[in-house]
């Protein structure tokens, strides 16, 4: 097992009708700017569960946070938090608007001229302007780490930021809101979280016995809840696991004491930034093919979760390896998720020289949990994606 | 799954060499008590590591915390912490310092005439004298939670308190302090844990899938590990998952969304207030007769601990649940933890009755994940315990 720090002061509400919470948990004289996506809040009854909830409070709104939160429309927001005064924020959405949020307040804060700078530079945020949230999509763990990713449409980029500032203050989980999610949504946060355990998992043997327990844990119940959540998304008990694995999955625990990979994600928001590919789907076309062609180095614990995950227990150590990633592929199949590119547009070709480009220019050399794969390496995993 | 709420502030610092990062977590300009047990740590090394890393802070000591922290001594401290103006308090021990330190934080605070009141009241403390610690002893989790039981020897009593001011601010986990600790204390450690998880787990199905998981993998960990330490405590890898599977086991996690039933527990204390039976012990005494005796309304979940824990897949529910009670015996055993009351004193007869009294004497009706059980109930598994 590795050293390791972890901290993670979000309080977590979780269940049905913990959004009548919202009123105890909000800092009763602040001035709260409630941000939220397209819209499908005020149809599925969470905008108004939540306006209730703060009556009385002093609320200001900003909504059109886009899938892949959008530099550009940020600024907006970040312009309105200074001028009205906003002194604590509450995301209501999916991990694209808690990542803007996070964003938000950590732009609110930062003293240089040009808050581009704290993802092109990597800046940490230490402290960040207060926010809570209210999930409406499990899959990302927003709402429970201190992580975000945003896009900027005029570069084709898409950035990760983070630092212990930028946790939520609390974070409200009713887990009934999945009985409204499209089911194309639902089989997107089945796949991103999964890909997340993934990602944490399935590098190499580290005597981190307990948390591999938990990553197999996550993924068993990922398996065993998919199915019912998809067929039927107001099945509470199969919606309250989703959720709370989708937080499992990414609020720190599961990768302390372990090397971690994130390859898969970072090859994937190329994808996405090229092409538009739902961020879910862009790990599924990835990852199979980023299995094949590291192999040799990932065949103990891929044979060990074909065992734990999908009770593959009879071939070799190898026969086993190969099982376990066909059996991830069969699961994202399961979830009407393609796992190849071509599948999503037909200009995949090029596709792989592209990235490899990309990543050079940028200087992304050492990806995977060894820090060995070159961008050549990137090009050959995004062809065989293909 | 029930609703919850879930909030655990601690910083964790895991691995070896961590206590040398005592410098960076403790406030600079604090007045420091460190605080430990018998004098263990001036064997083994650590209490040199504290004091090298505290070198340059402004520290005093306190030593002697007892075993089942006492109350009496406790006072002690209590008046050194007021005539002494510190500010921040330093755990080096196990359980039962930290335990006990979490007392003075809360009495440090605490605005009545009388500091037994929030034992015997069960007055939650909100916000409590800061404090860190440095574990020594892997079993409790006290190090990542908020609750704490202190003993008075006066009246034989054992009480439980906590509240959300009770977090440590941090604990150092190194996994190199296994390697002194006697084999006596690592059976009692494994043993403790693994009965936390089963007070958290061993009710009935609530369709909380991944707490099951985790506490199924909690369990797995200490049964694949327990070996291992008990044969050959430096081996650091088996320590380290020990160490980290005793603060997963009751840093608040798994209970949340599961009905609880820590009647183990309860009845376990009264064994350690009459006898002095080691904590842990106490706790393989009462659970087998526990599990027997509430057969009907658990077997459902023995069952799935017998399968997924034992792997014990054949037989029927009511078989495999049998096995299952056995199994955890036969761990025990392993441990060379005697299971049967008789084993530990000559005076066990009549106990039953005590235990009766008490609890009736103290309108503990109620025990157990349905509040069901009545002082009779208790005084028929103790007496199935002899």
């Amino acid at each position: 097992m590795l050293n390791f720090e972890f901290m993670n002061p979000t309080k977590v509400l979780f269940g049905k009708g913990q959004i009548a919470s919202l009123a105890k948990e909000v800092p009763s004289d602040a001035r709260i700017l409630m941000l939220y996506g397209g819209g499908s809040i005020k149809k599925n009854g969470i905008y108004e569960q939540v306006k209730d909830a703060l009556k009385g409070f002093d609320v200001l709104e900003f909504s059109g946070i886009p899938a892949n939160p959008e530099y550009e429309v940020l600024l907006e927001a970040l312009k309105m938090i200074r001028e009205e005064k906003i002194s604590f924020m509450l995301a209501v959405g999916g991990g694209s608007v808690i990542d803007g949020v996070k964003f938000l307040s950590a732009a609110a804060l930062y003293k240089g001229d040009n808050p581009w700078d704290i993802l092109s530079l990597k800046i940490r945020t230490e402290k960040g302007l207060p926010f809570g949230t209210v999930l409406t999509l499990p899959a990302t763990a927003s709402e429970m780490n201190s992580g975000a990713v945003i896009s900027r449409k005029a570069t084709q980029e898409k950035f990760s930021m983070g630092g212990p500032g930028l946790f939520p203050k609390f974070s409200i989980l009713d887990p009934q809101v999945v009985a409204s999610i499209p089911e194309r949504q639902l089989a997107n946060g089945i796949t991103d979280a999964f890909t997340h355990v993934l990602e944490q998992y399935m590098t190499y043997p580290s005597g981190a016995l307990l948390q591999d327990r938990i990553a197999e844990g996550i993924m068993q119940t990922l398996v065993e809840v998919a199915p019912r959540v998809i067929k039927d998304p107001s099945d509470y008990e199969a919606a309250a696991n989703f959720m709370w694995s989708c937080t499992m999955a990414l609020n720190g625990l599961i990768q302390k004491g372990v090397p971690t990979d994130w390859a898969v994600h970072f090859m994937g928001h190329e994808l996405t930034a090229l092409f538009g590919i739902d961020h879910a789907r862009t790990l599924a076309i990835i990852a199979p093919s980023h299995y094949r062609y590291n192999f040799e180095s990932k065949k103990e614990k891929l044979a060990q979760y074909a065992e734990r995950v999908w009770g593959i227990t009879t071939g070799t150590l190898e026969e086993k390896a190969t099982a376990g990633i066909k059996a991830t592929e069969n699961f994202f199949h399961s979830l009407e998720i393609d796992t190849k590119l071509s599948e999503y547009t037909p200009e995949f070709k090029g596709t792989a020289q592209i990235i490899f480009r990309r990543f050079t220019d940028r200087g992304w050399l050492g990806l995977g949990e060894h820090k060995s794969l070159t961008p050549a390496d990137v090009e050959k995993i995004v062809e065989m994606s293909y």
